[in-house]
């Protein structure tokens, strides 16, 4: 972590921002590796195919329990320097899903815009999208953002939100985030600074 | 209700599950016999014509009173074994209005998109669906749903909500609900256990 | 403050009942003169234009201070007698945006439907209308409706939510608040006392 650090400062003082993203996949047996994780690649080729702006993943397998989750958070977001950090899995309404408690225990506020547009779009797919919990919120200058554990729902969400992120992260302070216009356009509202 | 769980128990150990559902009506007047009860029968008569499997309903009226409420909520779950507790009255704004406060006080976790859905629908018939608090929430393997007092909202609620509803009981490891296809169609993802 | 409710009790011991309603502006540069204060008066404009009731506001600007915005809506309820309560500003996600929070701390309970009928109609303008944290609570027989900063948002906003306000202010037991039909209906339900 410290090497990690050090190299983001590098990259800085030589007048190039590298963005950090937190990826946490959260699952019980992908973090016992009985399960391949598919959550966080997924949301790594996501962003891969639409962020143009220099950025890293930190990417990490925990399981579903509410302090580490809270725990990983405060970490990738005060100590690994991430800008927004993406959780998958955990949202649900099983006794294990606690991905959303751990995600406002870690937040000074909570964002319901997001999970209120992500249950809509996946209300068009499946009616059960309503069981879904996530949510969003901001840890200093760092957005959270929570996603269902399907690769074909993170899409759909992503693309529902993703317009919104790179505005949001202006707004708390965090790097400015840019993507290929063709695939996203981020919207900044005429006369945001730039 | 010794006795109903030692029936509960008995038609287990024959191999046969009865669903309970509790069906609580909160309302102060229809509490004090001042105002038929009618929306606890709306929804019986809305179970009765959805549900395929054996169920039976465990119904009560009480009066608009947070704590009543609350341990109304967790007796029906704890002692009583309903699967689904399913509340009309009291979701508004008034000062008497307590329902989605006293379920949140007796819920593990809450599921927000299920009130989202519900005033969404509502809002297509009155403008009014915007001052509805209802929402559900999980109680150890029971879920809870509030809905509003009046019959006819009940069944519109009922109509956007149910199709999700056997497979949240499903994931709070609950019974296996089934219904009427014809009436509404339960959606289990694939490859969801059967 | 003395003088103004004497004024109020005037009118009310004429049984002319004037409904006073509180504006507040949430802006850290509005309140140090850095700023002129739009959204305020664009309220006002709003509300001038669409009430048929008698009314008189009680307008301020004030600092994005949590305890400080907390305690003006408790003034404006409880000693200027507002029955409803509108603040513009704040409701974003930047670190001095505490409206919501404000406003939460305020009221005896949140009416979610506010908040999610304002997104969904401002998200049809912006992808960034899910960065609104906006909501709607009340305190004692006073509705409190947080309104985002811009001119133009407010009126897309009080138009969309407008229509359930006077219903709203009835069940908590305020005062009647009627509307120029031509250019907002207000929706009461069918048998609703008059």
């Amino acid at each position: 972590m410290q090497q990690d650090l050090r190299s983001v400062e590098a990259h800085q003082s030589m007048n190039l921002t590298i963005v950090r993203i937190g990826i946490i996949t959260v699952s019980d047996r992908a973090s016992r590796g009985e399960y391949e994780d598919r959550g966080g690649p997924a949301i790594r080729d996501y962003l891969t195919e639409v962020l143009s702006c220099p950025w890293e993943p930190v990417a990490c397998v925990i399981a579903d329990e509410l302090e580490l989750i809270t725990d990983t958070i405060k970490k990738l977001a005060d100590n690994d320097g991430c800008s927004l950090i993406i959780t998958t899995g955990g949202t649900g309404p099983a006794r294990r899903d606690v991905t959303p408690e751990a995600t406002e225990a870690a937040c000074d506020k909570m964002l319901p815009g997001f999970g209120e547009l992500m249950r809509k779009v996946s209300l068009e797919k499946v009616p059960t999208a309503i069981l879904s919990r996530q949510t969003a919120g901001v840890r200093g200058s760092t957005l959270v953002l929570n996603l269902p554990g399907q690769p074909r729902a993170i899409r759909e969400c992503l693309d529902a939100v993703f317009p919104a992120i790179p505005y949001c992260v202006d707004l708390i302070e965090g790097p400015r985030l840019t993507t290929d216009e063709q695939r996203i356009r981020a919207y900044r509202p005429p006369g945001a600074k730039p």
